[in-house]
């Protein structure tokens, strides 16, 4: 064979906290012959989802778990094309791909995959199309413009939002022109926030005093919240949400973290503020909605191409490395999206 | 003055538990001469509402709360036109108003006061038009059709299945197709549930096992769930709401009984099963949908016409006996809409 692929398996199940280099196994697997209408990509990066620490966690509750011996998914790559039975596409082009498994060279059909489809350099570092272009992207505009629906001068607090969704979802909040405040751990991520993301506010939930710097910089109260994190920020979010707010369910990484022993499992905030204010919480999970990727390619690349959304990555390096990205990820190491570089990347060498 | 009125308002305010004879004050308080467009209104009969105790309870974070001197509403009375001076009502007909103050004779323009119209005696009782005809109904009739939309075959489950929301939302869920499991106190009402209002069946929460009494009765889990208790019910349906389930959040009566100490600051679930489930949670107050009650009365109307809604009420009697009806309502002993009887009905001598 021309070229010899290396596929990622689950290896180890890990203890709780920190993975290590047994999580996963990277072994040689024999590759087809390209058929009709498929193309072959070299992977350059892969993102890291907020739910890879959680897939391995059968404590965690979340969605899906991975057991030893399953192959790794990414919600998105960015490779380059080596070969190519696809007239549409030529070796050395730029491809992006979502939803595939984590290979050194990844053989897909452009027409049954999703998402496949050439990227332009022009737009930005070739990771933006598996960041704020691809599914983290898609999850943050979704929350917003299905369920959040925030009017110009309400108030939306953002948890996560150095993160890779939320960093989206709180650049999205703002161009709509409502007043954006962010929620993120520590000096540094809250000061990017405002300075970088141009939010309005940031609080810093490491920092003593969470409610009272919630109430400081939510005055007139909350009416979109964008839920990442669940835990001690819900509960006092519940409690300051306005008349007819909404609360865009998205995750809650505080709880599905291997080191936050059986958080899935712990109390919530009382609903009672749910019927008294009429809120809607409404969870959803971006892969149900695959039919309004392209509406939502064509508002955010324009937000992207404007200057109104500056995308943002964490990028760590090595192929055998993904425990590392994966921890760089549940520590909170990142900004922005986390990004797995698994080879050269030739236009930022 | 030809007659002479007596307004309710609240006397002192009561401690935990039962409501007592002090706790309401029926005063003599002068009319003022009809004017063009009014009538003047006997009451007959007055709803008792779910928040009626949780409104005398400054712990029950209950939206509205009353202090001694306030004078007491209620969500609907049927009388009996006594003086007109609007040329579409005479003396003796049966008219029903929504949401007015309790006096022994209720002075409106109908032109201006919500939900006033005249009553035909052979719809039922009078007291169904404060009822499942009444704004008990309309919130039943609204969780279920604009937030539940239930569809054939789908499993509701409805919390205080006998009670007056829970009985309409129950027959409502059924009449659409779906298999409707209901859950009440006691053997008695749950017995009523399901061989009076029709449903497939019934849990019974005060006795043991409730957690596998649900499993038994939903056996292909929960796809929409009427809340009027919150609780340990509330926790038992999350865990097995069904992928893409409602949840119609209209009361948590278990939370604002003046006798359940704290109850409106006890923890929740756990809102994971909201995201990984994409769940809607949806609060709501019908008085803000005012403008869906002539559809809701068409609907509900020919259900009721149709004998598919079997209207139900607990009537308790004498003026100055309104403590002993709210109490009949917060500690469970009515079966159906709570209805005060405050004068003779001349239908029902």
């Amino acid at each position: 064979m021309k070229f010899e692929n290396i596929v990622t398996r689950v290896g180890r199940m890990p203890l709780p906290g920190a993975l290590t280099a047994e999580t996963y196994d990277y072994r040689a697997e024999p590759l087809d012959a390209l058929k009709r209408g498929e193309i072959r990509i070299e992977t350059i990066y892969a993102s890291i989802d907020a739910g890879a620490r959680g897939m391995l966690d059968p404590s965690a509750n979340y969605p899906m778990l991975l057991r030893p011996g399953n192959r790794v998914y990414t919600s998105g790559v960015v490779g380059q094309v080596v070969e190519s039975l696809d007239p549409a596409f030529s070796p050395g082009d730029f491809v992006r791909a979502l939803s595939v498994t984590r290979q050194k060279y990844l053989t897909v059909d452009p027409k049954r995959t999703l998402g496949v489809r050439k990227v332009d350099p022009a737009d930005g570092p070739l990771h933006i199309h598996i960041g704020a272009l691809g599914m983290t992207g898609f999850t943050a505009w979704l929350g917003m413009f299905t369920i959040g629906l925030p009017k110009p001068g309400e108030t939306v607090l953002v948890s996560a939002a150095a993160g890779a969704v939320g960093s989206v979802a709180g650049q999205i909040a703002k161009a709509i022109g409502a007043r954006v405040v962010g929620v993120a751990g520590g000096v540094k991520k809250c000061d990017a926030v405002v300075s970088r993301f141009g939010l309005d506010a940031c609080v810093d939930y490491k920092a003593d005093g969470l409610s009272a710097a919630i109430d400081a910089t939510c005055p007139a109260g909350i009416d979109v919240y964008f839920e990442n994190v669940g835990g001690v920020v819900q509960k006092l979010v519940m409690e300051r949400m306005n008349m007819f707010g909404r609360m865009i369910m998205c995750g809650q990484v505080s709880q599905y973290n291997g080191s936050c022993s059986g958080g899935g499992g712990a109390g919530g905030p009382n609903l009672m503020n749910v019927i008294n204010r009429r809120l809607n919480l409404r969870g959803f999970i971006s892969s149900d909605h695959m039919d309004m990727f392209p509406a939502f390619e064509r508002s955010v690349l324009s937000l992207v191409r404007s200057g109104k959304l500056l995308p943002c990555a964490t990028v760590t390096e090595g192929f055998d490395q993904l425990h590392d990205a994966v921890n760089s990820l549940s520590q909170g190491r990142n900004f922005g999206q986390q990004v797995h570089q698994m080879a050269d990347d030739p236009l930022n060498a």
